[in-house]
This record gives structure tokens, sequence and C-alpha cells, in this order.
């Protein structure tokens, strides 16, 4: 029995991937994970991973006005280490979001604890924290259990760590690839958790992804900001932004790749490819794992003024509950796709509009395509992958985000999440 | 029997108003209704209101950038015909939205087959319709009615014409009052129907209301501008706006009120005062049949930088499928509340934040409050009304807006809209 299945509340998505990935070791980083008792029973709930000296990272967080004590800590870490990391703690059951002084001083004695019991500083101990906001962190049932796990890390347990950080995600999410670097081949891991409250930028959701590369932090930062739009920031499950949203990068530089000074380094062109797949990888999984999602759904749109505008329409399709209730329905409802487009406020035409489900042309010209068949729109939609397409013919914008449909899932577990 | 009985599939919602509003006959305004087969089977889906020579209106409508054919038809009599008016035609089951020139030419005949049979121009009648949207209306089912119901029409049948255009309403919306203009008694009538698609601005939505007032068509264009946006353009269902939103203000002039210049005229400070208690009324009425609602919720935001802004943070907590989720099952969690004024974009200073569930302080200062206690939040949150206030302590801007749960009548009702 794994981790995952302790929860007999939710069944494994449907959409879960066909078998779980398994990652190879990663030289320079190693996991330990524990039972802390922080909210859940008779499962592990706190992960530890510890990097080789030497180790850089860049982050990227939720924009929420409301954010996290870990993730104001990570912020002022990586402000005050100039990317040097050595240490990542997170916990679930507890997001330690809106508590305040308290909050803030849980981040930092949980980061005191594992720095000592890793020896290195405060500031290269990452953390984050996801579960149920606005409780106090009982920091001390994590410090009391750091040391141990500091002595107990292994570089093989990705899955007991990933497993450790669930809340309602009903599978691991795990992702890797192999890349060259100047002829040397690297490795790239990573894990996420991330199941509701998943919307950009970003999404309920902590992502940790580490590579053996040798990097440097401002190298990890510009590969971030390029991966992380077209990855976890265009993905959605039900529009409500986290007040956790973490998404780190680590370097071990164990690899001994050539240096590389640029993101734009022509070298790390392979790199950043494998490392975009990775990203996506795992934004998709969590989009898979949307809370109660019986259905992936993809929406591109074309045509729009620019890409930025494109973005939001697609986003105002993917958020609409009219068109994630009919997609759960089979309903072949193209007409609230109109609706979402019109609500978008961006630029749209009616009368040029052109709207596919899958392959079939539903719409065209304002009005319902000429040949439109019922009977093949609702099998485009019926399946458990689902593609919307949009051509605004307006201009040459574009873009594609993903998200699942609304379920009575969604409602079951969101009306019971504390309980 | 009622009309709005013959849907079995949904049952009255909890929270619809304990006894039905009888509406006074209102000089100058006479109803009739026809079943034209549009798409129901066995029940009325048309409307005709004939009103008196020298009618007055005033209109807002959807925002939506792919508005139906009905909403540009008003827009465009409004232009040409300067604010008279003399019908008023409404469809139930095909909401002529996305149908392009067709849709377009569809309006045009209906309004020509009404102006035929009241004898008046086509600009001085007015349209809407409601329903699946981007089918092919069939007009001549609702133009071969049109003769006979304009020899039938009765100032009584505000009960039947609401009905006639209801969809998934689980009741008709009705509203009156009397208000007095300098000393002369005036009626004000309103019905509306909306359930779903219900967002600002404006909802789903048709609201038509008429007055025997005698005023100006711009003074009734002031008023509808100042009383739409607190009533009508504060609630919210779904986040997901109409293609169609439509209310109209009909003033017929029978009442011999003195005469009106503008709407800051002090004679008119009563009419204001009831007739924003009408518009009121109407919108609560929709959200308490939001689709699927069990609960209606009203959120209050005080100490916001402005208004719009506290508007913006009303609304992201209203249009939380989370907080809107946990409510539906009596779950006090504040949690998603901090969530969503996070994630609104708006100035909030986690630390100033203070939350109310009813009279309960559940968050205050960046955590939860002291005195917390589950139990009372939790009652404050178990009723068929819930109140949630916000003060960000950071200025003077205030919003009110309401919105309803979100549950398994949601995604059943929007599952299967079209089969």
């Amino acid at each position: 029995m794994t981790q995952h299945d302790r929860s007999p509340k939710h069944a494994v998505s449907p959409l879960a991937p066909k078998r779980f990935r398994r990652l190879p070791p990663l030289a320079g980083a190693a996991f330990a994970v524990g039972e802390a008792g922080i909210r859940y029973r008779s499962r592990t709930d706190l992960m530890l991973a510890v990097f080789a000296p030497g180790t850089k990272v860049a982050g990227v967080f939720t924009k929420s006005k409301t954010a996290s004590a870990p993730v104001d800590w990570c912020k002022a870490c990586l402000e005050v280490g100039k990317g040097a990391a050595r240490a990542l703690v997170v916990n679930s059951g507890n997001a330690n979001a809106f508590t305040g002084r308290t909050g803030w001083e849980g981040a930092e004695a949980v980061a005191l604890g594992a720095a000592e019991a890793v020896g290195c500083g405060p500031e290269e101990v990452f953390l984050a924290s996801t579960g149920v906001i606005g409780e106090p962190l009982p920091a001390e049932k994590i410090t009391r259990l750091i040391g141990r796990l500091a002595k107990a890390t292994s570089p093989r347990r990705w899955r007991e760590a990933v497993e450790a950080i669930m809340t309602t995600d009903t599978y691991p999410k795990l992702a890797t690839a192999k890349a060259k670097i100047g002829g040397k081949t690297v490795v790239i891991n990573g894990m996420c958790k991330g199941s509701g409250m998943i919307a950009p930028d970003m999404a309920t959701m902590l992502a940790f992804v580490a590579t053996d590369a040798k990097l440097p932090a401002r190298v990890l930062r510009d590969l971030l900001a390029d991966g992380a739009g077209p990855s976890f920031n265009s993905i959605t499950v039900d529009s409500d932004t986290s007040t956790s949203d973490t998404l780190l990068l680590f370097a071990t530089g164990q690899a001994g790749n050539p240096p590389v000074r640029s993101a734009a380094d022509r070298h790390l062109k392979h790199f950043r490819k494998k490392l975009n797949a990775v990203l996506l990888d795992l934004a998709l999984q969590v989009v898979r794992d949307g809370e109660g999602a019986g259905k992936l759904i993809r929406i591109d749109v074309a045509g729009a003024e620019n890409d930025a505008a494109a973005k939001r329409v697609a986003l105002a399709v993917a958020n609409s509950p009219l068109v994630k209730t009919a997609i759960a329905g089979n309903d072949a409802n193209w007409g609230r796709v109109v609706m979402a487009v019109g609500k978008s406020g961006e630029m749209a035409d009616r009368d040029r509009l052109r709207i596919r489900f899958g392959r079939e042309l539903v719409a065209d010209r304002g009005e319902r395509a000429p040949r439109y068949d019922e009977a093949k729109a609702t099998k485009a939609v019926s399946g458990l992958e689902v593609e919307i397409a949009v051509d605004l013919r307006l201009g040459r914008g574009k873009a594609r985000v993903w998200t699942c449909d609304l379920t009575h899932g969604y409602v079951d577990i969101n009306g019971s999440y504390r309980s």
C-alpha cells in the first residue's frame, strides 16, 4: 500500500499517469521523511532534503498579498544568501499561512533547527508548508525530528519525499529527464504536490526541481523565469491562488559540466528544453489531479491581439464554471465558450470567432458551423482528454492553458476539507 | 400547479421568498403570454408587453464582447428611437446569441411583427431572449403568435409574464413598491429572470421594471446608472457573464405626476429610494435562485483603498469556488477568505486583516482571533443566510456584494442543461 492510498475518501484520479516515474539518484541531493503528527495520523508529513555544499537555488512564488510565512522566509533567504542552498524542509497538514508573528517565529525555529542539524546558515535552509490556513504551526513537532532526519538521508527517497508532502493529492507527482551540457550528461529530477487552490500565478502548489548540473544562481533565475510561464503559470483548477505557491530549482553542481555563465549560453539549449519538459510534466500532473477532476482540458487560443490577451481569454474559458461543468457532463456546449470569450474583456469580434472541440469545427464566423454535427462534437468532449481551440482571427497572439472539469468530486472534497 | 413547478428536475430553491408578490396593475402596461414551442413543451415561452403611447425607456446591458442579437437590437433602438417604447417581446428557450446574421434577421422579424401588431415603429419594440446560445432562433414561431397576443393583453398578467421567461429559475421573481412624486403616488413594478451565468456586469439576467410615473428618458437613464451598481452589478452566482443581460426601465407616464426634468430633482428622492429597493429586491431574488444555491452569502468589504478596490476584493471572495464550497459544507474555513483577499490583487496587509463570519470575529491582525470559537464560527455559516465581513483596515473604501454557495446542485444543473 502506498502513502497516497491511505485516504480512502478520494480515489486516485482517473487522469493519473499509468505508472509512477522512478527517479534516478541525483548527486548532491538526499532525502529523509518522518511522521511529525502535525495534523495527519499514521502517515509521513515531514520531508527534509539536504544538498551538497555549493548548491545554488532560484525560486518563484505566489503573488498573493496574503502569502504564507514560509514564502516570506524563502524570499528573504534568496535576498540574504544570494542563492546558496543546503537544505529544504517541507511539511504537510499546516500551511503556516495567516499565522502572524507566531508563524514567522515558527518558520525561523524550523530553519534554525535544520541549519544546526545540517551544519549551514539558516539563510541556506528553504521552507515550504502546505495544508490548512490560519492554524498556528506546531514548530516543535518538526524541530524535534530534524536532527534524526538529517542523519538518515538517502539519495533514493524521491518517492517517499513527495508522498510526505501530499494533501488532497491522489498520487505522488514526479518527473525526470537527462540533458547534455557541453557533452556532459546531467540529471533533472522534480517533485510536486497540488490538487486544489490551483491558479496562476501560480498554484497551491509546491514544486522542487533539482539538477546535478553546476549552474550559477542567476542562470537558474533566468531559466525559471522562462520556464514557469508556459508550465505552472498556465494551469488552473479552480481560479483560486494559494498563499503558499513555491517553485524552487536547485543545482547541486556535482555533474562536472563545463561552466555556464548565462541562461542564453548555447550549451544550455538542450538543458533548457529538458528542464521545461520536466516543469510542464509536473504542472500537468497537478491538473490531472485537480480536485474531483474527471477530464484534462487543454485550451488553445489563437488570433488574439497579443500573447497576453490570448492567455486572458484562455484563462476565462478555463476558469468558467459553466464550461467546466458542461465538459464534465459530456455536453458540447460551445455556447458557453462563446460566453467565456465574451466575458474575458479582451478584444473579440463575435462575427470572426471560430471554435473547435477536438477536430470538430463547432462555431465559425459568429454562428454555429454549417457542418456542425452534434454527435461528433459530443464525442470530442466525452473522452478523458478534451481539446478546445478558439481562434479570434484578429491578430497573432496565442496561448495554451490547461484545466480540468468541475464535478461532484470537487464539491465533495471542498465541502469537507477540514473535517 | 404553477408554471415553475413544471420542471421536476429542480426543486424550488430553499432561499425562495416565502410567498409570491402580488403586483398591482400599472397604468399603461399590459401583458400577454403564449406557447410558441421554441424549445420547451407544454409551457409558455413567449411574453409580449404593450405600453401606452408616450412611454419612455432606458436600459443597461451586458458588457460581453459576444452580446446577443436582442442586446444589439435594444441598443440600436435606444439610439434611433431616443427612448420611446411601445412594446417588449421576450422569449425563453433560445438566447439568439452567437447566431450571426440569421440572429439579427430573426430579431428584426420579431420586432417588425410586433410593431405591426401594436401599431408603432420597430424602433419602439424592445427584445430579449434567454436560453441556449448558438441555436438559430425560430423567429416565425414567435411572429405567428404576436398578432393574437397583441389583442389579448391584460394589465393583470405580471406573474404569467415572468413565468413565460423562466429557464432554470425555480420561482418567478417579482417586486413592487409605491412612491410619491410631488404628492402624487406612483407604482413601480418589476420582474426578472436569472439563475446561472450570473456575474457583474451584469448577470444572465433579464429584468424589466416599469413605473406609471411620467419621466423623461434621460432621467430614467440616470436613475438606472445609479441603481444598477449596488443591485444587479453587485451579485454573482458563478462569475460567468451572460451574452444577454438586459435591464430595462419603462415609464408609461400615466400617473399624472408633476414634470421632472432631472434625476437630481428633489421630488424624485422618494421615488429613487423605492426604485433602488425594487432593483435590489429583484437582484437578490436572482442570487437566492442561483443554480443549486443552498445559502445566500453577503460579503461586506471595508477599509479598502477605495470603493472600486473594495468591490474587487468582495468579488474575489464571492467568486472563489473554495469559499463557496466551504460555506456549502458548513465549514467556517476563513483561511479561504484570506486566500481570496490575497488573490484579488488589491492592496492588502496580511497583518491588519480582520474577518468576521456573522458576529464572530474569526481572524484579526494577521492571525486567528484570540477568542476564536470553532463552534460559534461553524454556527455562523450553517444557516440559510451567511454574512462575511472583511476589514482591510487600510482606507475608507467599502462594498457589499451577494453570492450563493457552490453545491452538487450546481454541477447537476450545468452538466445536463441542454439535455
